[in-house]
């Protein structure tokens, strides 16, 4: 169950030889009939020759395929890897018969390192003549670096389904400079590409801006939504209950893909949950979350088993999100730790031992109350262990 | 050589039983004379209750002592730190026969836990007892939490004496929740206020600022700079050869208090000195200065010895300053790892060996071009290593 679950879509995974591990890594994904289509593409200035030109073929709003190669991100690559990024696709169109600007490019692999080409133009026929109905699986195996399980999800509401998968364990992986975390959602339903965009931007956004594994932004992230129609039915449009059933769906798909993520990131012992409500604005708490979710301290902490409530308010006292700080509560799970803008007096007395107990378990629960706000954010976060570190600098070229 | 280098500062440290090493936990720097001070404070929402107190007290650009403990942070402890910061340095002034507003508390340790009241004032009588010229030594140790060493250094040009100590090895500690970087510069000059100001904003600030260990700023902290007049001769002011000569001295006393803090950060095994010129502005210089010096990723490819030139380009583009990503440059150490915005050609082509001899020194350098602009800024960093992790996770209540 993946992204070819909804009807409309085919995919296929092969295995070019790009990936040193010999796994799959080429995969292909394509909407039979005209989709209406919406992405969501890293802020990193240095942004990866495929997400240039995914960026502005995305422009028209519509998309016939999306075609995605691991092993080399043909990021840090220059004018070369527009080329290469242009020349790929182009191929890709020629053999399904589409327009290149129909195409959009994904890479994930190696900073600096060019695509190689070789590998990828010779796999092309098996790619096409591979694609099925059934393929999701395969496609979402062929988007992985060193994630060690692919990540797949599917929900279905009043007959409209929603598909996806994803990749990404940080933005780093073993064996060389691996990067990016990349999503693929598939709808079903008829969805205009106005409305196509208000569901990218108001529902998938916040939730995969809400992970932070490393808190740094890969110059690959692309996040697509692609909807085939090819359910049938009235063109869905906000306001109506097959809107809200459309967009419960939705955020099934995407919760359950950021779930994995976040479960299967790199050295992560515990995946963070982290609340922040009574903000002043959705911004200020989404600063607050995002600071906690990133602070090497507070991750630390999770990773010791440590409650450690001075790192929290070290954190948000940092963030830079307006408050007043003797207004400020926090919990760790249920265990009040921060009162009035201070350590709650019942930490030192006692309550220590619950909130050690509340980062037993595989899954944290950090919640704050800014103030009275309406602003509320989340942020889901893992810990920072001693397997981070030697992924990062252990395995060098 | 300490802060009592220049002339008329006396200083003490004392063993008041407040840290659970039972080492010299409470100092009292003195100036005899009005002296002239500026303060420079934690930008941490979640300021300390000292710090409330101090920049409260700072305003009137004077200050007749300095006193610290360490152990306790009284932060995070609500308006009975407030209380105890006032009670305590009320208690030195009057020992002192000073004014209260005359004395500016500094404390550094466990956030949320109140200071240790009962030892702090029962050691009072022994502290004053001890000032003494020769005392900047033992004041350097009793600002220490975890240090390994303390830091102090002194500088003389045209017969003035600059002075200097610091503590901090991270915002945390092994045993419990220790922050903070603490700094106090001496001089004995006559200086204006209005000039020890200038000296702490343009000398001072940049420098403190660009030090680095794990982007968390504590709540405490604090850098204190104090002119005593004591060693005579004309007011030092802007635009004199005795100017010139006093920031040389003060320059040379902060450069050497952030190589001693940055090689005694918690699990790090190399300095990282990064520079980053041609940027539109020293905003944006200093941005991508500290998004490198901050990257866990750049951060444990350092501590690994992989060169990774991906990882740089990456912090560089997310890290909000302007540049055009096609004119970048980077080296490391003297060999070019970035051209044009891409990963240079030459570094898949032989220079990677080069590069990764680069890593292997104590000191490694990261020098970056954003483009032809007049803004430059330096951070100083650490690695990331499994140190880190271990002290700040395994060691937990």
């Amino acid at each position: 169950m993946s992204v070819t679950f909804p009807r409309g879509f085919r995919a296929s995974g092969v295995v070019a030889g790009m990936k040193p591990s010999r796994r799959r890594d080429l995969g292909l994904l394509v909407v039979d009939g005209e989709a209406s289509a919406a992405g969501l593409f890293t802020t990193n200035a240095f942004a990866a020759a495929p997400v240039e030109l995914a960026r502005k073929r995305i422009i028209g709003g519509s998309a016939r395929a999306a075609v995605v190669n691991s092993g080399q991100a043909n990021a840090g690559t220059g004018s070369r890897g527009l080329e290469d990024a242009e020349r790929t696709t182009g191929e890709v169109a020629g053999a399904l018969g589409l327009a290149p600007d129909g195409v959009i490019p994904c890479s994930t692999g190696v900073i600096g390192e060019p695509i190689h080409l070789d590998e990828y133009l010779a796999a092309l026929p098996e790619l096409t003549r591979g694609l099925s109905e059934h393929g999701g699986d395969a496609f979402a195996q062929a988007i992985m670096t060193t994630d060690t399980v692919p990540k797949t999800a599917a929900a279905e509401r009043d007959g409209v389904r929603v598909g996806g998968c994803a990749k990404g364990v940080g933005m780093i992986a073993p064996d060389l400079r691996l990067a990016t975390m990349l999503a693929f959602v598939t709808i079903d339903a008829r969805v205009a590409t106005e409305h196509v965009r208000r569901l990218a931007s108001e529902v998938l956004e916040p939730r995969f801006e809400s992970l932070s594994v490393d808190g740094c932004t890969s110059t690959n992230d692309t996040v697509l939504l692609l909807a085939s129609g090819a359910g049938g039915g009235e063109p869905v449009a906000p306001g109506t209950a097959a809107w809200t059933s459309l967009t419960d769906a939705l955020v099934e798909v995407a919760d359950s893909l950021l779930q994995q993520l976040a479960r299967d990131a790199e050295g992560g012992h515990h995946v963070v949950l982290i609340t922040v409500e009574g903000a002043e604005t959705e911004a200020d708490a989404r600063r607050a979350a995002k600071a906690i979710a990133d602070s090497p301290l507070v991750k630390t902490a999770v990773f010791g088993g440590d409650p450690n409530p001075g790192r929290i308010l070290q954190a948000i006292g940092s963030s830079g999100a307006r408050f007043e700080p003797s207004r400020v509560r926090a919990w760790l799970g249920d265990v009040p730790v921060i009162q009035d803008g201070a350590i709650a007096p019942s930490y030192f007395d006692g309550a220590f031992e619950a909130a050690h107990a509340a980062l037993a378990g595989r899954d944290v629960e950090i919640r704050v109350r800014l103030g009275d706000g309406d602003g509320s954010s989340t942020a889901l976060g893992v810990d920072l262990s001693y397997g981070y570190v030697k992924i990062n600098a252990e395995y060098h070229t």
